[in-house]
């Protein structure tokens, strides 16, 4: 019984990982800490009220330090001594732009590598209390500096150049905490139906979700520091951008 | 004859750069536009009285845009109508410590990332009317993603994740202004004896420096986007942590 805190709850491919994660036996999945700004939006409210024992809100602005050390104590509070198990760095924004006119750089910067940095040294102390250690960080091929060939029409300049930035974060925790048992790795949860994704992407938000959660399960500390793409049956040859093939992807 | 724009002329390899390029021959480099946030330090004021018709000292800070704004200016009433040919983004910080106590990293990127998006974009008008159009971006092997194992025990986790994504805005920008005519590219200087580099480095500041100039003058369009290591008599084959062969660096 593995206890989770997932960042930017509140929609998308949060609120959808929260969603199945709730929905899995109680004896795999225990407490949920559903983190996000505000707990308004009609989604997140339903799946609030439809699991009141499994699904805890907790406030939490990623940028925001004294914000996220609050976090920190209502976890470590609400779970008595034991630990946090599963950490997903979900939490993430993405422009649309010419790089000539990009103005989001630092603001993106602050919500997709600063505020990983500011929840993952925050809930340390209480993952090195857990049984699983995993911190899952919810990258993008668009962050592969080696597939931009591939992405040269899609003009997020400041996602790709923060999600690079992400990856090495990722990796360089990964080697910080490799001793101690823990397993820090990226995910691509592939082109997904969401507001960030629009509604021309490739996956149901049901399928991207899905797909990182069985990335999740199967990952142990042989994948920590990797970059790992989803798997997505029938996706996996794909003419298009995107194969879903649940194999390594480059930096 | 060439026009030039170095950032972090003051001291350390930006310093070395512009003392080498205004050594050369005049029908080969013309004016070198030196930037800084400020002209004081004995060793640049000495370089800018002994070329003071070489060197335009230009006032510049790469995290005030208008600063930058200015500098452009500036570097445009000077060029009279000619483009600027080469722009070096030389400009950056490093600081040491653990991952898990890193406070400089919304900081450190404003200076290596940001800063080099707001000089890139406002001396680019001036750029296009430039003969050259080259644009070169000091990185480093330590923001090699793929090379970390390499590096696990150089603990500047800020700089590391920066230059990582830095190297993604640099190939961002190589694919925006390929089609016209821009080589726009990263290199490693490799390890060398600055204030940033320590007197432990591999290299004289002389030796990088001169390396640097001489990727930047063999590397046409052709190495629009890529990641070149520099090239030191010697280092090709050396058993530590680096070596410096002139080849490409992986992501």
């Amino acid at each position: 019984m593995s206890s989770y805190l997932i960042t930017g709850s509140s929609r998308g491919i949060g609120l959808e990982l929260t969603r199945q994660l709730a929905a899995k036996a109680q004896n795999d999945v225990g407490t949920i800490f559903a983190s996000a700004r505000s707990s308004n939006g009609p989604e997140f409210q339903k799946l609030l009220q439809q699991y009141p024992n499994r699904i805890v809100f907790v406030p939490l602005d990623v940028t925001d330090v004294e914000s996220v050390k609050n976090a920190a104590k209502l976890v470590s509070a609400a779970l008595e001594g034991k630990g946090l198990d599963v950490l997903i760095n979900n939490a993430g924004v993405m422009n649309y732009g010419p790089i000539e006119e990009m103005d989001d750089l630092e603001d993106t910067f602050r919500i997709n590598v600063a505020g990983v940095h500011n929840v993952t040294r925050n809930f340390l102390p209480i993952m090195r209390e857990g049984e699983m250690k995993k911190i899952l960080n919810i990258s993008t091929s668009l962050g592969s500096i080696t597939r931009q060939p591939v992405y040269k029409d899609s003009r997020v300049p400041s996602y790709k150049v923060t999600k690079a930035a992400l990856n090495m974060l990722t990796v360089a925790y990964s080697q910080e905490l490799d001793k101690e048992g823990f397993t820090v790795f990226c995910v691509s949860p592939g082109w997904c139906r969401t507001d960030l994704g629009s509604q021309n992407a490739d996956l149901a938000v049901e399928e991207g979700a899905n797909a990182v959660l069985n990335v999740l399960a199967k990952t142990g500390q042989e994948g920590n520091g990797n970059f790992y793409n989803v798997h997505v049956p029938g996706w996996e040859n794909n003419p298009g951008m995107n194969q879903y093939d649940g194999k390594g992807l480059p930096w």
